[in-house]
Parts: structure tokens; sequence; C-alpha cells
């Protein structure tokens, strides 16, 4: 992640549970109570997120003092402890629910990042998430994912070309689609392309397409259609494919798998935080 | 929601999206090539979200037509058709992924908080959210939970006050920490305290707290401790409740039940979109 | 006062006045010349705004050192040294104007507050502030207003409820109005009623609202007024009062006096500022 | 006033009191609820601040119609209807607490300047202001002294040359700060130079410089000072003159007298506001 | 270009111009006067900027009237006229510099490709950017660049991957840094590798590199190197070529030639405006 | 420069450069590991943008060590050391592109500007920038001209008049425009009147213009215009000026000429960096 796009992102977290005060702890503590906070797990998993404790806290507090026990993408077991910060007591408890909320959200995906591929169990396959992310934390959750022994599809609109069936459509044929993008954007950028038949693969191969993206396809008809590929056109399948799914495309010898579910229905990981004054 | 934050976040959000430009849509679609975009149901659920839908477009192409078919908290059914956009088709698809990523979650917190409400099915208390919300989106999320037919806890740190179990050793009591926060906050402040046991509980009566959290308790105990509990004190039961929970506290008489997974592990409610050039 | 927010408003304001550079200081003192700043009281009063001459210089010098002589709320005297900066010369230059300015301004809410406070001369009553305040500047007047002894009232429309006449107009009558928020909003937010006569009065009382306003009454009509509230009722007595009316209300057993005077017509506290090489 | 600058600013004043959103209003009215607002004078003045009620609502609602009765700059008498705004009535009141601080500040500021003028009432010389202004509101407190009749001084830092006592002291002589000045400055740029003594005036003539301030000088000490300095010099006394003391230096012959009190102690000028749905 | 972005960037780009207010414009014209502007070529070249010119003047005035005469990309000759706007003159008078500013800039980069892409007159070879563009600038610049005949290479740093000297030198080799990226990267981004020397050039086939640079090479050592690569791995030579340059370059058989030039020494194409009232 | 506007635009253009992260640095170096870059003059010119160097690396590594051996504004030779800067290799990387194109830019207006006063030759007339800027790079565009020998006109459409051809005819008369200037604006702001004719030039100095430009006059006919003005009014020519016809400007008495083409046509000057590991 970029350091100072984190700092300035997590400036905004901060901003909206703060306001303009933080009515209690304000005024309980005294300004130079010092203090420190503990990060404990309280499940099993795979961790994500020691940059946001260690430059978190410093956005309020100059003086924090992390120290970390894990790195990010390693597992981690109910009751560990995951790091300790010290610093000015208010300050931490400032900040302590939004760096929380951020690394149960991150750990979270990790952690199912990490189930897909032991679920999926391949040497050759591999897993990758897609443009279903939260609005506003794409940085972070995509981070996640590759903590979680995951891979990143593209980033957004602007660094890769992923032709669809109603650009298809009004493009009137694949090979036009092709043609038109390739005519237009540099050699920098990677052009997918959705299919959904034996044709369009066809087609779509003999337009060159870098990657080739097998759309709401069993396992079964992915063997067939993988056969229609040359070994130097990436595929990838995608449509809606559960965690539960995964086993039966371990064969299937296609190159990724995209899995929206990673990012947008995520259950966070379980972690406390104890404070000691 | 305020529509000008609104209006501002979705900005944001669209930028992170699109970035210097949709290298897709931009090169394959004319200039003023004109679609429409239909959003429809793939599950049941509580909808929520078609502000999103009738102001967001708007942002991207000034003449986008909205027609909308639901209302935020009502029950859609797997098939529905939800809303359309007419409009410029790259603005159309440029904004799709944002707003349905969006409106995918927010339904999501809606349909889980209506599911609470169910469960819970009590004409006495309600469902709460809490300050476990994804950063960044607090306002989307807690108008979510309305829709869902729950309530808000306070919006963050700025709005109320919380004394929880730090405050209460660093003040030395609950007695003490509730007057130092009343010697100094206004008359438009509500102050809640977080208690353990039965004495804090009878503290906190005594030292006439707004309302009252009993943590981390069973549904017996709360029984036995509301009955310490004059009425006017509203009530609030806490501490990692989960849904198949609620039953249980259907019959204690709190007055709230907060729940921090509506907001930290929501899973997405499917709405999908079809396009039409 | 929020500091991340404090930082980030100073910022802007510190762009106003400087723009591209300091014409004068810039051109005048070479780049490492390092002096030292010295606040004077020029007239008595409340002091308030030491953590902008803590923290502000140093968003301009990272190096300035403040030595600080007040604390917000202590009565200072015309004369007295308040606090002094030493750092880079230029940088002291470029950020006096506009912290001299915002401490004069909260220093003269801080002293008008105060003088409030001894004109009513009250054990029970307070004084508290409105949402009549400079726009850009609600947390700096507010916290002036706490510094001189007052009370806050809602910092905003987002965090407590005023029910004032358009509204009762509109939902028909106090009951309704009352009845319809209540079934909307949260446990954590408290209800205020507008009042103008002893029906409506004795109307709020039933509705139970938190806080009862009453609107541009005589003392007298208070003190009538207030035997209808039971004593959990907070009441408030609010709509042009000035400082000099303040001993008429000090027997009408009302809770707070709500003055818009304090921030909306403000009277500079005099400081000034001497520079040393 | 930059009419963009002006807009971008009004929004975050209207964040600031929306915050996520408006408690009370939200929930009481209905989405398309109609109504009109209108602004009452209610005290005599000087009215400034049509464009904020013009351009001011239709942030909030773009449907919003105001009619307008003042022009900026004219006297208003209590009791004058000022302007209507129709529109969504809920908008209104969410965008009127901001419209309202702010019309008043500077009809306010329109209002004492116009006193300032009116005492001085002299035929040469002119009233301006100064750099103490409230942080964040320098545009429109700067416009407020034009409406109400005055001049303005610099608008920051970055707009012109003020030699002070500390440059003096720091470069060695008026003559020699002047030299240095000149000699890094583009020909767009006037020069001011503060002094205290008949010899600092003689000197800054000497140095040519474009402006001389006498600084805490008297009218008499004014008059003979004046004597010194050729007419295509620009005069200007300064340094805590208040609006009684304008008369006395009516016959100085002094170009501009510069008054902080025209912005820094603002007694706003009382103006209402009614709802009609 | 996307259009949102382009908003708000020239937001920014007219308020750096206009600052509080424009002293000229605004006290000359009456607030109500309208007036055409008139956008004339003075000199042969490509033109680029039309988006400008038609969105960039409705944020001063909403109901700027634009017609265009030309579209991006196509050839201009000294004197015609290229598009018109009528609107609020003041308004006008505000924009013009900006806008011509930048059309001037971008019709400058999109002359100078145009000439690259004539003078190399090859079929095979095409002309490509750089990162070496102005900071704040590089969606502008990019577009110039593809509307002059060119291609754009990475964005940013974010988009593709480009291994030069020093990863190379920290690695240990081409062979261990491209392994360890691909180990991280996605399967839509491409990985270009930067070249000195034969050796090295075949150890970026040998890795399979997507991209390979010759860096600073001449023309007739890139035709020996070329023969290195196989078809699909794209090639590109770099390195401070000039467009005196290309025509030596046109039979080497490379693929992209990567023209720093385009966009760090622009020689703005000279058009000028015309204002009517 | 104002080192606080400085910081934050290097902030967003190192985030425009970057975006989510450094694909090729973030991936190939260890976090820690340190290493030191070298700016070196490749060309010979003027140098400028040492506190970009000295104070941009800062913001992407807060332990950045810079050691500097050149100044704004001297002149450098092809092969000489400018800085260097220690720090952590990934951050030096991440930074080097923006700073090097900043430093390039600017130093290659201040080589420009040289030898614009090289050519002009002249001890008593002065070479000036413009408003033809590159948008956002004002601040840097204007420091540069100055470290170039050179003198800023002003700063934008704030900070001075200039009252041009368009403003005369609505105006009606030179006379009617500066009469109507003078009568609205303060006596800090300077007046400079655009003329085209001899008739002109004297109505000008009749109406006591600050400035008075000659607009696209040839030399011969500005040494017999001059004549016409008074010493006390400040002369300037104007209007597509090129490097190549200074010379004949020498011995006209004007004293500033104001060349656009300082900054919109700007050759960047050649810096390279290398890095060490």
């Amino acid at each position: 992640m970029n350091k100072l796009k984190l700092s300035r992102q997590l400036e905004q977290f901060f901003l909206e549970d703060i306001g303009e005060r933080d009515l209690t702890s304000d005024l309980l503590f005294q300004n130079d109570q010092q203090g420190e906070i503990v990060f404990l797990a309280k499940a099993d998993g795979i961790f994500c997120g020691i940059d946001l404790i260690q430059h978190g806290f410093s956005i309020l507090d100059p003086n924090a003092q992390p120290s970390l026990f894990v790195r990010d993408g390693t597992r981690i077991r109910s009751g560990q402890k995951l790091a300790t910060v010290k610093g000015n007591i208010s300050d931490l408890l400032k900040g302590e629910r939004v760096i929380l909320n951020l690394i149960q959200h991150m750990s979270g995906i990790a952690t199912k990042t990490h189930q897909a591929v032991q679920l999926l169990n391949s040497d050759h396959t591999r897993i990758c998430d897609t443009r279903k992310t939260t609005p506003g934390l794409r940085m972070f959750e995509k981070y996640a994912v590759r903590a979680g022994g995951g891979k990143n599809h593209r980033f957004g609109l602007y660094d890769a070309v992923l032709i669809k069936d109603n650009h298809i459509d009004f493009a009137g044929s694949i090979t036009e689609a092709v043609k038109q993008i390739r005519s237009e954007i540099g050699h920098m950028v990677k052009v997918e392309v959705e299919t959904e038949t034996k044709e369009q693969v066809l087609e779509a191969v003999a337009a060159q397409a870098d990657v080739i993206m097998f759309d709401n396809q069993t396992p079964e008809k992915i063997k067939e259609l993988i056969e229609l590929v040359p070994d130097h056109i990436v595929t990838e399948a995608s449509g809606g494919i559960q965690l539960e799914d995964l086993p039966f495309f371990r064969n299937t010898g296609v190159d990724y798998i995209s899995l929206g579910c990673l990012t947008h229905s995520v259950e966070a990981l379980d972690i406390s935080v104890k404070v000691h004054l």
C-alpha cells in the first residue's frame, strides 16, 4: 500500500469517528496520561493490517510507540498477542475503533482468501479478486487479498481492459471489439475478453486476447473450453463461484478463478483490544 | 442521509474506480450513445439504497433519467425489477459497479437487521447498531440499519457519551466518572454507562445515567439486573450477541440490543444489472 | 478539540493568509534566522486558545518551541505574558496573524461567556450556546464557550433533535411531532421541544420531551411555566436574551439559558504580539 | 466574490452544520414538501450577502427559487422584507442557519463600516480594513467592508508588501528594507512602510515607498507628518483607532484610515427568517 | 478523459487564477452582461482540448453555450475559427486564460506527437509517451499524446511493471527480478524489462517478459537485438531519442519508441481568443 | 514559495504517480533497504528547485537525509553533482520521477529567463512573466522566473488590475475604466492599462495609471511612445515578443518586457538521477 495514501485515508476515517471531539475520553483522561493498548486475536485466521497499527496511532499521537508481533499474511490463533502500542491514552482510545474495524475487515478478507486457496488446493490455478470491493476501501481490500495468498485482478477501470457482453454487442463482435481497443491502447495494457460460448472462445483466441474469461461455466465445460486456448493466453473462470465450489475447479486447468465474495461479503475476523492505564 | 455529503462521497468512490478513464467503455462506445440500465433482485431481502440510484448516475451524466420501483426498507424478491436508469451508456457503465457495490452492501445490512428484528420478535425490545462500521461508510451503514427496522446507537465519539471499563478504572468509580462528565457536558447529550456486575448497575442507577449497558450478560442475568433499573433509565444489552441468540433475549425486558455484526460482517444482497443499448 | 481536525483547519487558515508566499518576510529574512514571539494580554479577560499557540506554529516550523504560561479558561490581566514561541522568524511572522485572530476571537467568546455566568450568578441555572456560530469555526467557538464556563447546546443538526414551531405546524401537534421523531431515532439522542404557550408546555410534558424550551418568555412567565414541568425534564430559556437581562432570570429555576450573542457578536479580547530577533 | 469559491465554501459550512443528516427536519417533513422562507430585517443597518441567498439554497435544492428585494450595500429598516426563497422545505431549513449566520455577520460588518464612513464624514479620507479577519472568512468579510463603503487593504501576505518594525530592525533601516524588497518584487506590487517617527517618515519618503503608514499617531501628529509626504505617496493612519476617534481624524488630510475593529469585533445585524409551509 | 476528474481539476485551476475575485472584470462589467468568446488558431498544428472548451466555461457560467468547430486530433490552420462560447462576459473572461493555457499546451503536445509520427513514417513502429509529464497534468498530457496519434506507456507506477537497472541490481539478475515480480502480481499486469546488453535481452526473453526495452541503443544495435526477441514479446526503444533521430529508427522493426520530449519540453501551439461584447 | 502549500502540492503529485502502490519497487525492495539518490546535471543552465529535493523526499520517507550542493539561480554545468539524498530506497525511487520532472521544468524556466536577461543585456529594462503558466503550477513557475533573474507580473486576477481592450470597449474609454476601477479598489492595488495607440497612451497617462503597457509595438514605436509617459509611471512592452527580439528592445527605455514564452513553452533542463543501493 502507498503509505502516503494510507495516511490520508486514515485521517479521513478518524475524522469521521471523532468529529469535533471524543466526548468521553477527552473529559475523563488528563492530557498527558500515558497507557498501552494490546491487540489480541479472538479467533483463528490470517492476519492483515500491521501497517495500520504501526502508522495509524502516530497520526493521533506522534510519540506513539508500536511493538509488532505478527506480519501480514501469517496465521494467528485465538488468544495470541498481535501488537501493543504505548502512548497518550486518550489518543489511543480515539484511534482504537477505526483501526480495529479496518484490521478485522482486512483480516477477514485475508482469512477468506486463504480458505479459498486451501479449498482449491491447486499448484496451477490461482484465486483472484474482482472490482466488487467496498467503495473507498479498494486499496485496503486488494492488499488483504494478496496477504491471504490471492492475486489482484485489475484495480479499476483505468489499468486494464475487460470486454464484456455489452461491449461485444455494441461493437458487433469480439473480433471487432478487440481490434478497436488494440488500435487505441498502448502496449502496457492487457486485454481480457468475457466469453459465454465455444464460438466466443474461439473468436477471442483468434483476436489474440491476452486473457480469456469463461463466464458462468461449469468445471466440466471449462475443461472442454480450455482445450481451445493456446498456452500463452491466460484463462479465468468467473461468475458467482462460491468457496464450496472451488474443489470442483481444481483440475480444470484454468489459470485464475475470480471470486467477488472475497470482498463483497466479508466476515470480520475477531480481534479485540485491551487497554492498560 | 445528507444529500450534499452523499454526492461528495459518491464522487470520491467514482474517482477511485474510474481513475483517468474507463479504458474499455470510453474506447468502444460513441460519445452520445444512449442506453438503459436495469437493476434486478437476484435474492429475497430488504432493499436499501434508492437514493444512490436516483442521484448517483446524474453525477456522471446530468441527463440520466432514473425510474424507481421500490422504496428503502421494502421487501424485494428474486427476479423483481428495482429500478431503471436511461442515459449515456458509457456513463451508466462507469457508475454501475460503484452503485451496485453500495446498494448490495446496504441491502445486505438492511436484510440482516430485518432478520434480527424478526428473530427477536419483540414489541418492546429494539435492535440497534454500534460503531463497528466500515471506515468511510458510517453514514451509509447507519442509514441501512434504519431501513432494516433497526435503530442507531451514537454516530461517533462526538454525539453521545459512553463510559466504558477503562474510563471507570481511570476515574476511580462509575459515580466519579458520571459526575465528572456531567459537570462538563451540556443538556443535549446522553450518558451511557457500561456495567458488568450488579454493583455497577446499582451504582450507575444512583449516578443517574441516561442509559445503562449490560455488557456480556446472559439473558437470565439481564432479567435479574433489569429489576434494579427504574423505568426512566434506558437499558441496553451488548457484547458479541449473534443473531441466533436473539430469541433468548425476547423476554428479558431490555430496551435495546446492540449488534456489531449488523455492520462488521455483511453478506451483500445479490442484485444484478442488465444493460440495454 | 479534536487535534487532527484542529491541524487541518489551521492549515487552511494559513493558506488563506499566506497564499503563494509572504512577499515581505520571505524577502527580508534569511532562511535560518531564529527569533521569538511573545504573546501579551492588552486587556483583562478570560483566555482561550492555548492549543493554537502550542500546535499552530509547528505546522509552519516543525522545530518551533512554545512556552506556555496560561491555561484556557483562566483570568488574564492586561500586560500579562501569556506564552512565547521560539523558532524560524519568518515562519513565526507568517503564522502570527492567523493565530492571534483566532485566540482573540476565542478569548472574546470565553470572556463574554464568563461575564454571562457572573451576571446570572446562579448555582442552579447554566449558560449555554446556540448554533449561531461563525460558519467554519463551530469547533473553536463551542470550545471557547466551555472555556468561559458555559455549556454547549447541540453541535449541529445531527446530534440532537430540536422541534421548532414549523415542525410542530407541519406535524399537526407537539404530541404528533414527538411521537414521529421517537419512532425513528435511537436511544442516544435527546429531544427538545420549543414551546410558546402554557398549553404547549403541558403537551410537551405529556409527550415526554427530554428538554423543554421556553421561547421568548419573560422571567415571570418562566417561573409560572416551570411549575408545570416535572424535575426529570430539563428546561431552557431562549430567544434574544441579552447579558443585561440575565439577573432577572436568576431565580426562575430554569436549568439552562441559551445565548446566541455569545458567538454571533463577539468583541475580540485584545492580545498583542512582540517579536524579538 | 469569486462565485466558484463561494460555492465551495458554502458546501463546507453546510457540511459542518448538517453532518450525516438533519435529525429533526429529515424525520418530520415528507421528501417533496414545498415551502417558502422569508428573510426579514429586525434592525436598521446596511445589508450585505444577497449572493448567499441567491446561490446558497440551490446547493441543497437545485430547484430553489429566490426572489431578492435588496442589493448589497443598501440601507435596510427593521421589518423590511429582504428576500424570499421557495423550495423543498426540508432543504430550506437545513440551509437557513448557515446563511443567516453569514449574512448577519456580513451585514454587521457593512453596517459598522458605514458608521465609520459616516462618523469620519470626509470627502478625502477613506476607511479601510486590515488582515484582522476571521480565519476562513476573509473573502466574505472584505466583501462586506466594500459593501459598507470601505476599501480593502491587502488581501493577505501575498498581494502587497507591508514593511513593519521587525522587518526594519532586521534589515537595518527603512532605506535598506525598501531597497532589498524593490530589488526582488515586480512592478505590480505596492510597498507600504510602517513609520513611528518623523525621521522614519522622511526616510520612507526618500526610499520612495508607495504608501506610508503612520502607526499609533494622534491626529495632531499626523497633520504634522503629512506635510513631509509628497502628494503622489499615499498615507495611512493605523493602530487601534476606534469608531469614536474618527471625527478627530477628519481634517488630518490622511488618505486612508485602517480599522481592525471592522472585522475583528463584529456585532451581527439582526435578521430573522419566517418559514411558510 | 474522466469527465468528473476533468471538472474537479478545472475548478482547482480556476481557483488558482481567480483567487478571491477578478479585480478587473468584476468591477467593470455589469453582472448580466452577455458576450461571446471566439477561439482562433494562430498557427498550423494538431488541435487538442475541445472538452475543455465544451465543459470548462459552464463551471463558471452554467448557461454558457459553446459551439465547437473542430475535433481533437484534427489538423488546424492559422486563422481557423475553432470554437465560440456565448455567456456571461465576466465569467468568460475569468475562464479564458486557464482554458487557453491548457489547450495550447495540449495542442502543442498533440502537434509534436504528430510530427514524431510523420518523421518516423512507419507502418509498424509506434510512438509512445513516458512518465516525464508535468506533475498534476498527466491525464491531460497523456490524452494529448493520443490525440496526436501516439500511444500511452503506463500511466503511473501503479498500472504496469517496469524493471529498471536498479531493480535488477538489487534482485541479482533479470531472471530473479521477473520471477519475484511474477510471483506477486496478477494476470492483468504487464511486465517490461529494461535491457542494455545482448545478454540482458536474452535473459529477458528467457524470463518471458511481456515487453523488452532497449535502453540507449543505436538503430543499428536495435536491429541486431531485435533478432533475439520472439514475435509475441513487444519491443521498445527508449533513452533520450529526439524527433530528428526518428527516421533512423524507421526500419529497425522495434514496436514502440518512447519519447520523453513529447511532454517534458512542450512548445505551446499558438491559439488566441477574441471577445465580443 | 509557501512551504506549506509546496508540501500539499507535492503530496498531490506523488499520489498522481504512485496511485495505490509502486508495482515494481514495492515488490522488489525489502522494506528497510537504504540507498542514495544522486542528482546530476546533464546540460549547462540555471538550476531551480532545491526546496523540492530538500523537502520532497521527506514526505515519503521522514528520515530522508538530503545534502545540497547548489542554490536556486546558480549556473550549473553538465556533469555537476547537484544534490544527494539518502533514505529508504523504495521511497526514493517513488519520489524520483515527480521531483525530477519538476526541477527539470523549473530549471528550464530559470535557464530561459536567464537567457532572456542576457540577450536583453540592459541595466534598466527587466524581464517579467505573464499569466501564461501551466495550470496548477503557477507558484512553481513564477518562482523559477525569479530564480532566473526575471520579475513576476501579477500572480492572478486577484492581486492587480490589468485593463485590456475589452474592458476599455465596455467602459467606453480608458479614462472611464480607470476612474471606475479606482473608485472601487483600495490603495494597495496597482492599475495597469493596455494601450495600442499614441492617443491611448496619452489617455492612460492622464488617467494616472500606475503602469502602461505597450501592446504589440515595435521597438521604434515604443521609443516614441515612452516620451509621452512621465517617469513615475512604469512602462511595459508586451505581445508575442520572442527571445531573439530582445536586443532590439535594449535601448527603448521601457521598464519591463513581459514574455509569455518563459512559461508557456518550456524546454526542460536535462538533469538525471543515479541510484546507489
